[in-house]
C-alpha cells in the first residue's frame, strides 16, 4: 500500500478521552473512530488487524476440528425465557422491540440459540462430539463503556459450543479449547495464563480464564511465577489423542494461577515466596464446562446407543477477538506508539522515503515496494511529499515491526536501513539483502 | 472433510414454509435455520458459500483500490437527523433505546456515518480520491419478510462510499465499480446484468442495480437481448485508467436493459423485435452516484487547492452478499438439488463411497481425501455408514459440481467414477487421473 492512497488519518494531539495507552494509541494511529459510548468504527489500519486477529482464531478452531457457522446478531426473546435467562440478564443486555412489538435482543452470547439448533437436528450419540463456534458482533450495553475497544458496547467474539455424550468426552473438548487457544495466543505473539476463574452467569463448575499480564488490567490476579515460563511453542498435537490433550491441560494449569475471585490466600502461600506474584490482568478468552445445565433447561437429549436418551454435556468457549488488539497493544508498545507482534501487523514491513522526489530514492523505494509485494507480503509506503521526521513518527506510532529507510546518501553507498522497531536496532545493506532479511522473517508466518 | 464428523443436516421433508426454490434447497441442504422471522444461522455449509462470497467481493474491491473498514451495526440516531433521514426511513429501520434511554438503531445503511469519518478526518483534496467500503450485517424490519435470505430482516451486505474533488472523478468511481461489480458476480458463475434503474431513499442522479434473470425475481425487467452476450472474461483492466473504465461503463450499459422502475416503451420498441427482452429480476447489486447530497446535508467539504472549499462528490455502491447464496441457487439448479458453480462450492469435490466397510473401497476414499487435500483442495468424504442411495441423495442436493464415486467393483477394475454434477456425466478413471482431473477444473480458481 502507498500511503499516499491510503485512509489513515494519524493524529497529532492525545486523545483527551483515552485513560490507557491503547485507546490511545489505536485512536492517534487512525485504527479507531468513536461513533458512539462504546461503539467504535474500525477504519483501514484497525480493521487489517482485526481481520488479521479473526483469521488466526479460525485457522486454530478449524485444526482443532470445531466447526465455523454464524448465529443472527438479533435474536428473538422467546429462546431466553425458555433458559430463564432473559430476566436474568440485566440491563447489560440489548432490548428491542420489532415493528409486530416482538420481544427481541441484541445477543450477548448464544448459548440459547446454539442448543436450539442442536436440539432440532442432532437425535443420536452417532452425530456427537460436535463443537461449532462463531466469530460475530455482540452487544453489551455497558453503564460506563471504557478503554476503547476494551471494554466496548458493541464487540467482536468467537463463541464456541460442545456438545457430547459424557462428562469425559466434554472434559475432552474442554482440554482441547485449551490448547486451542494457546496456540492461538501465542500466534499473536501474546503470553496469555489460564487462570482457575469464576463461571459467573454463564454457569458451570470448570472453567478458566485467559489473562494477559498488563498493568491496566481490569482483574487482580496471582500466580506462580513458573507459569509465566510456559510456552506451546510449535509442538505437534492431535487434537483426537485424548491423553496428549489432557497433559497439556494439566501442564498450563496444575501451577498456581488465580484470578481474585477464586484466589486462595493458604493455597497460594505454599508456593515458594519468590515466586508469588501478584499482578493485574486483562481477560481475552474463557473455557467453560457447565454439564447438562442448558440441555436441561432446553430439552437437548440424543439416544445414547443403549436404549436411553441422555442431555448432552455441554461447554462454551470464547476469545474477546475485538478486545484482543488493546490487549495486544498494552502488553506490547513504548513511548512513541505500537509495536505489532509479526503474526498480526496490519503491514509486514514499512518503507520510508527520507527524500520524496530524489530521483534515485524514488526508484530504490519502488522497486523494494515491487520485490516485497512479489513475495506475498505488504509493506506499507510512506511516498507522501513530508518532512521525514513526520514520517517517522508515522511510522512509530502505527508500529509495524520492520522499517526500511531509504536516503540518497544511503544509496550513494549502495545501502538502505533496516530497523527493527521493538530493539530500534538498524542494520545497514543494499536493498537486496534488505528484501532476504523480510523475507526471512516472515517465513512461516505470513 | 469426513461426513461423519461434520454437522450437515439434511432434511428429508420439504421444508412447507418455503416459497421458491433456493429457500427450499438452502433449509433442505442443511444451510441455514430461520430462528425468528427474516432472521436465519448460517450453519456450517451456509457459512462456507457465504464466506466464500465474502472474499470474492474483498478480493475485487481490493484489486479495484478500494479500502476495507467497518463500521458498528448499533448507530446513534444523532447523524441520522442532522442527514434528514431518521424520519424519512420509515418503519423498515429498527430503532433502539439504549439503557441510557438515547435512541439508538440498526443500522440499514451507513452514507451517514462514513460522511461522519471522512468530515472528521479529510480536509484537502490531496487525500482524494477515496473509496471505503465495509461488508457488514444490517438490518431492515421488512412488515412480510420470505423468500428465505433474499428478503430477510438480518442481512449481509457489502456497502461502499467513495469521496471524489469532482463529478467527473465520482464518475470515474462509478464506472470503477460498474467493473468490478461485472468482475465479482463472474467470478461467483453468475450473469448480471447492469440495468438503469431508481434510486429509490439512497437519492442521486445516476444509478444502475445488477440483476440476475431468474422466474423468482421480484422486479420485472426489460432489455435488448444482446446484453445477455456480453462478459467480462478476464480481460485486464487499470482501475486508474478512466478511459478505460468509462469504455467497459458504455460497453455495458448502451443497450436497453431497465428495471420497470425506468422502463420506457417508446424507446424499447426501437430493438428489433426478436431482440425485445421482458422477465424477471433478482437485484444483486446496485451502484449510485448521488453528487454532493450527503456533503451538503453533513457539511463534508475540502480544500481545493485553488484556495476554496468544495463540498465532495460521493456515491454509494450496494452488494447483496447473503442474498447471492438464493440468487446463485435460483440461476443454479435442478430437481435434485443445487449445482454450486466451481467459484462459490462449498468443498471442491465429493468423495461418495458406495459401500463403507469393504476395505479395498475405504482404502482407495482415504487415499483419493489425502491425495485432495494435498492440492490445497477441499473434498467432502461420505464415509458414513449409509445405502449408497441415499449418499447421492445428500451429494446431489448439497451441489457440489464434481463427485469421485468409489465401489468395489470399479475398483477391481482399477477405476473410479467422476461426475460432473450440471451435466450428470460420468467417466471412469483411475483413481490418480481423478485427482488429476479435479486439479485442472480448479486450477486458478481455488
Amino acid at each position: 500500500m502507498r500511503m499516499s492512497r491510503y485512509f489513515l488519518p494519524v493524529l497529532k494531539e492525545t486523545p483527551r478521552e483515552a485513560q490507557i495507552v491503547s485507546h490511545r494509541f489505536m485512536l492517534q494511529a487512525g485504527m479507531i473512530k468513536q461513533s458512539s459510548a462504546g461503539i467504535y468504527s474500525w477504519l483501514p489500519l484497525g480493521y487489517k488487524v482485526l481481520k488479521k486477529i479473526e483469521d488466526i482464531v479460525h485457522e486454530e478452531q478449524i485444526k482443532a476440528g470445531h466447526h465455523p457457522m454464524l448465529m443472527p446478531t438479533i435474536q428473538s426473546a422467546d429462546l431466553w425465557r425458555e433458559s430463564g435467562r432473559y430476566d436474568a440478564y440485566g440491563a447489560e443486555m440489548l432490548r428491542i422491540t420489532d415493528r409486530h412489538e416482538r420481544d427481541m435482543l441484541y445477543t450477548p452470547t448464544a448459548e440459547e440459540l446454539i442448543t436450539d439448533i442442536f436440539r432440532a437436528n442432532v437425535t443420536s450419540y452417532k452425530d456427537l462430539p460436535l463443537t461449532m463456534y462463531q466469530i460475530q458482533w455482540k452487544f453489551r450495553d455497558e453503564v460506563r463503556p471504557r478503554f476503547g475497544v476494551m471494554r466496548g458496547r458493541e464487540f467482536y467474539m468467537k463463541d464456541g459450543y460442545n456438545f457430547d455424550l459424557t462428562k469425559e468426552d466434554a472434559l475432552h473438548a474442554y482440554n482441547r479449547h485449551l490448547v486451542s487457544y494457546l496456540r492461538t495466543y501465542e500466534r499473536m505473539g501474546l503470553k496469555a495464563i489460564p487462570m482457575r476463574a469464576d463461571s459467573g452467569p454463564i454457569g458451570g463448575e470448570d472453567t478458566h480464564e485467559f489473562l494477559v499480564l498488563a498493568e491496566t488490567g481490569e482483574s487482580e490476579v496471582f500466580y506462580d511465577s513458573a507459569v509465566t515460563d510456559l510456552t506451546f511453542g510449535d509442538r505437534e498435537i492431535d487434537y483426537d489423542d485424548k491423553a496428549a490433550c489432557a497433559a497439556v491441560m494439566e501442564e498450563f494449569t496444575t501451577k498456581y494461577a488465580r484470578t481474585d475471585e477464586t484466589h486462595d490466600e493458604a493455597l497460594f502461600n505454599e508456593i515458594p515466596e519468590e515466586r508469588r506474584m501478584k499482578a493485574r490482568g486483562i481477560e481475552v478468552g474463557q473455557i467453560f464446562y457447565f454439564g447438562t445445565k442448558y440441555s436441561d433447561a432446553l430439552n437437548a437429549a440424543v439416544d445414547d446407543g443403549q436404549g436411553s436418551k441422555v442431555n448432552v454435556h455441554m461447554g462454551s468457549h470464547g476469545i474477546g477477538v475485538s478486545r484482543l488488539l488493546g490487549a495486544i497493544i498494552e502488553a506490547s508498545h513504548d513511548e512513541n506508539g505500537i509495536i505489532w507482534p509479526e503474526g498480526v501487523t496490519p503491514f509486514h514491513v514499512g518503507i520510508l522515503n527520507m527524500r520524496s522526489g530524489d530521483e534515485a530514492a524514488d526508484a530504490a523505494c519502488e522497486d523494494l515496494y515491487k520485490q516485497i509485494t512479489a513475495l506475498g507480503l505488504e509493506p506499507l509506503y510512506d511516498d507522501r511529499d513530508e518532512r521525514a521526521g513526520a514520517k517517522f513518527g508515522t511510522m512509530d506510532m502505527i508500529g509495524l515491526p520492520w522499517r526500511i529507510t531509504v536516503g540518497p546518501r544511503g544509496l550513494k553507498n549502495g545501502v538502505v536501513e533496516v530497523t527493527c522497531r521493538r530493539t530500534g536496532e538498524s542494520e545497514e545493506m543494499p536493498p537486496a539483502d534488505a528484501v532476504a532479511k523480510i523475507a526471512k522473517i516472515y517465513e512461516g508466518i505470513a
